[in-house]
């Protein structure tokens, strides 16, 4: 998916949620409990519920690799379930040496119809490359992630600038990537990043994990970052997955995310008039 | 696989030579192109014609998504077949927040018997902690790798120490782990670090790759790393795999892994006597 197009799904629809499939087979709700085919049928009776509440889906790699072939099986499932007209991020965390990265790159864009995979920088530009040479597929760098370790390496300042290292990757997908092909990873755990964010990168999309369950503040956020593209995905797992583990899933999950939706919508609403 | 038992595997066999079992569908020799099972074929034999030669093996996951749940049924097939006398290292360069890291780890060290995973540092301690809780089991966290794109961040210096950030890894990974359960990912392709890393971990293992193909010089990294307690597991994938394309292909990598050995032992002996 192009950014014309996922730009103009978020206005459609007034969303930019994303919401994360991170599936845990010992969290499925009672009624799938056990059941041979759970995960893929919680994945699907989730999707059917939110479809029309967010513009992005966020399997997350971990809870499908997990379950070994078969766990890769359920995501593989998942994402043809999801279709095309969702943007559908990879969250892989991936990064290797130049011809290990193409493979990966390959395996999440020309084997499947990823949109996007989430990748890590510590290898630097040759380990992300692989991933900006698809007509409308994305690399999703990480920057500032929202968990506690981000403070060991991400938040160390660099001589000659001064500034922290995810300032410098920033400044560094940048030149790698472009509006079109690039995002960044920016935690809503961590509020008083997103101003200097935006003033090095205006027109990049941002994913921002941290919202819910990890504590960020979705209002904060839109404050800072959002503008009149949008330029902005907010994802969350837990608490729309598991809103309720008990037969009624599905719609409790749909809640969670129309509360969130209309929340985005306001907040687009009212950068549409002042953008 | 504990430090005690590969530090005596390797004065036993007489080499630290780790194999990588980078498998590309591809690159199969003649007689396995385009067979279904190629794949696994491919990695039996070049096992069966390397066991003695070798203490580890590596295969590299992104060779293996490359084709989805099939690829990951190879890889476990595969990892089964090695069995439990070899030191087997999950290359996959995972990390995540903790929750997602902890499926992970539980993914290569309980479903599957890996006895190590490469985890990437940049989502700092909780990212690699959930490695670090198995019995017998290893994080091999990337310090500064074999690829040009080492130099983007890895090799930034930091305020306050003027040290790169690599050398930060190194400080922070031996407060996460031991020598018993945690090793760094050293570039052979960088030899003017080698006296470095040991003078900050002096006892931990190394990992390194970029000998052969990428062009790390392999007396060089025993001069300045090995140790009397060896140290080190040495990783070459392409030019034991590939060093024959015909019928016999196996043959040739076990010549290539034999040259290999030999040298290893040469200097083995001499840390043993000097050591």
């Amino acid at each position: 998916m192009d950014r014309q197009t996922l730009i103009a799904e978020i206005f459609r629809k007034q969303s930019f949620l994303c919401i994360g499939l991170d599936t845990e087979p010992s969290r499925l709700p009672q009624p799938l409990q056990g059941q041979v085919d759970g995960v893929f049928e919680f994945n699907r009776r989730i999707i059917d519920a939110t479809r029309d509440l967010c513009v992005a889906y966020k399997p997350n790699l971990a809870f499908y690799e997990a379950r070994g072939a078969e766990g890769w099986r359920d995501f593989e499932r998942t994402i043809q379930y999801i279709g095309s007209e969702h943007f559908i991020i990879a969250d892989a965390k991936r990064g290797d040496i130049g011809n290990t990265s193409r493979l990966y790159a390959e395996a999440f864009f020309l084997r499947l119809p990823c949109d996007a995979v989430t990748v890590s920088p510590y290898m630097g530009a040759d380990s992300v490359a692989p991933f900006l040479t698809f007509e409308g597929k994305w690399a999703v760098v990480l920057a500032i992630t929202s968990n506690p370790g981000s403070a060991d390496f991400q938040e160390r300042r660099l001589v000659l600038t001064g500034a922290p290292l995810w300032e410098r990757v920033i400044e560094q997908g940048k030149q790698w990537g472009t509006p079109d092909n690039l995002m960044f990873v920016v935690g809503a755990t961590h509020p008083h990043v997103f101003t200097r964010v935006r003033a090095i990168a205006p027109e990049h999309f941002l994913l921002v994990p941290g919202i819910g369950t990890q504590g960020g503040d979705l209002e904060t956020v839109c404050r800072h970052a959002l503008t009149p593209q949008a330029g902005l995905l907010v994802s969350v797992s837990r608490s729309v997955l598991y809103a309720s583990s008990n037969e009624d899933f599905a719609e409790a999950a749909r809640a969670e995310a129309k509360r969130l939706q209309e929340q985005m919508a306001h907040f687009l609403q009212a950068v549409t008039v002042t953008g």
